[in-house]
């Protein structure tokens, strides 16, 4: 049951140790069957180089029950949920503590775009949200660590379409795509900005990347006007 | 037809990877054919573990109609026409967007000529683009990009055969050469020099490299007096 | 005899190469086995290529003296030894100059807690000692470098259990863990949180982690209500 | 002829990409031979890749004439003349431009002893020299890169065997040791102890190592008191 999208999750989960975006068992991949209500989701604690295809943990998406595997579900499960009832038309989510990006994280600040390869992806600064609550840590973590996201979007009214990201304060970066693959994809994009963007501002402190390359860069990939690669 | 010339620029194109020049698809290298007045090129967003031959396509030099290959030709085709048009002596173009040079177009600076490493490749500082204006960007976004660097050369009077290479405020560098392989080839050493840069700024603000150093290092390897190397 | 204490400890110690925590022979890694009062170690100065499960080094607990093997045991085995003794439940000791915790150790600096991902496994920031005197380091430098260990523990009221590490001041860290791979998986750990609190410094000189997200982290981790992983 | 000392340069050679410390061709090692007044050196300009013992160029030591091989020399080969005959006791040297040592270089700085794994190999500071004067680079340029070392080390009253290192100011470093194997043993540690003070001195910008952690560190590793690895 659930095969192709335990599959799709669990490639999508390998390719994490692949681009160097995990170390040990840091990270999680799930991808979501709106039309079955469930999501795929990585076995918590499991090691990248034994994960097989049956470890992938099938949760419904309302209630977060597990319905297909015998693992326990990644702990981050319930974030996913939130994003996914939240953002209705993204496929995959991914969580990892790719180094640059938990550094951005860490210091509970946006990442600026400062140039056209973030442009290329993201449609403004990626924001890193307010720090939750004693109360919100203590009680339901992980569904507030979803929830603050969506607090984040709501407020700065970011697209979370032209948006695939957030960085939680203190934390690490959620990132999000079309598919698990997609996702990780704006996963490996989101580490090479965070890390140019961190040597940029030891050069210079001020630059921000002009609003009318950004313009170019995002709509030259995405959207209807889009001439990059193939398929326009 | 032009397959050796396809070839060439194929393995350029597949050296990007090979020295961690490129994440995922950003970059691409042509190679010219002065002769015929054609230069192949990667096409756009795909792949480098996927590219054969068949897939470079061959564009006229004069106009950028698609002479030979199945496929979009890069975006950035343009820009690479301009510079072969102005810069008659060189056979190969790189663009990537390798993390250090990145890092200094992002920050809108020239990379400074600080050691014998930088010298015996690129003759002075490695210039810094204006900032395209937004008309610029808006029409013939790509044309301007190229256009903007001979602009450059030109009013900083370089020679771009000592000069291989230049960086886009806000975006990436470009790298030149006699061939494509070449012209990867002094992006190798771009991207190493930008990294040396970086961090030499931070021990030592004001130091530069003395002008008889950065000769004898340049003129040690190039032009009638060299005497590196075996072909001399 | 000892042969899986022995295999144990060979096996731990070529990890250190295989997580990049190691350059030449610069670390050593030990596992205890408190019932027959005996660790096996490292022998000093042999490379990780050629070693084998007959080079590891058996030495009593209580004096030190060799009771399997042919090789001078690791220079560092004194500062193992007071540190077992000191620390009654750990199994396991791992000694690197991996570069980013050595950086903090050479300036001196404990590594603040900034991040979930130190939360996750050290329970606070990572102490670094105070510097050793003079005599200290000429008469029993290795012992007294498992005391200074000891008693900056002693002083900050530090649980070794919850706290699985620290920096010797001018020098390098100690990790350890439940046995001589859990020691391992936490240098690898203390490794990836010191490069990211370094350049997390950079971007906010002031901030650190919220405690009770450093509390969450921690205890969703270990103890009797984690619920992170298989085993719980 | 002289086979045994080129497989000994070219072992050495190939050892610099395996480690990590060139980039394309920058670097060379060489060997002496003091009994026969020779030394082998690695061939201007060819790639590790395609480097054949039958490459390597043998010449003399007092003239710095070919006597062996059908190659031009490396373009350094008359600085490590100059250091074979000032330095008696060094049987090899390497030169590199391996990034961390080479920033140091570039800033025109010393490396400062901040730790142990500096002074397990280099007794003291690591120094750079002064810079070439115009006339020092145009005429006989790689004789006086020779000769600013062994000025530095007299006035410095350093000691070549206590300190198998140095930098050249606005170039990059040069190490020796016993033979060709160990002198690239030192140019990896010099390069770890490059990057770890770069990054020390961010943390902590005035530390330095205490003399008596210096001294014991240096000979527990080297000379009559020696109680470092396998052979004392």
């Amino acid at each position: 049951m659930y095969l192709s999208l335990k599959k799709a999750a669990l490639e999508a989960n390998l390719a994490l140790p692949a681009f160097n975006l995990v170390t040990l068992t840091w990270g999680n991949v799930s991808q979501v069957d709106r039309a079955n209500g469930v999501m795929a989701i990585k076995p918590s604690g499991v090691s990248y180089e034994q994960m097989q295809v049956e470890d992938i943990v099938v949760v419904r998406l309302d209630n977060g029950a597990v319905v297909d595997g015998q693992l326990n579900p990644s702990s981050d499960t319930e974030t996913h949920r939130v994003l996914y009832q939240a953002f209705p038309d993204i496929g995959g989510i991914v969580h990892t503590h790719s180094r640059h990006a938990t550094i951005w994280a860490q210091a509970g600040m946006d990442i600026p775009a400062l140039g056209t390869t973030h442009a290329d992806y993201f449609y403004g600064d990626i924001p890193c949200t307010r720090q939750l609550t004693d109360r919100e840590i203590s009680v339901d973590y992980e569904t507030h660590t979803g929830k603050v996201i969506v607090e984040c979007f709501r407020q700065l009214k970011l697209n979370p379409n032209a948006m695939p990201g957030a960085l939680i304060s203190g934390h690490a970066p959620f990132c999000w795509g079309e598919n698990a693959s997609d996702a990780v994809h704006n996963a490996i994009v989101l580490e090479e900005v965070a890390a140019m963007a961190l040597s940029t501002r030891t050069l210079n402190t001020r630059i921000h990347l002009q609003q009318a390359l950004a313009d170019k860069h995002y709509f030259r990939k995405h959207g209807e006007k889009a001439y990059y690669g193939q398929h326009h």
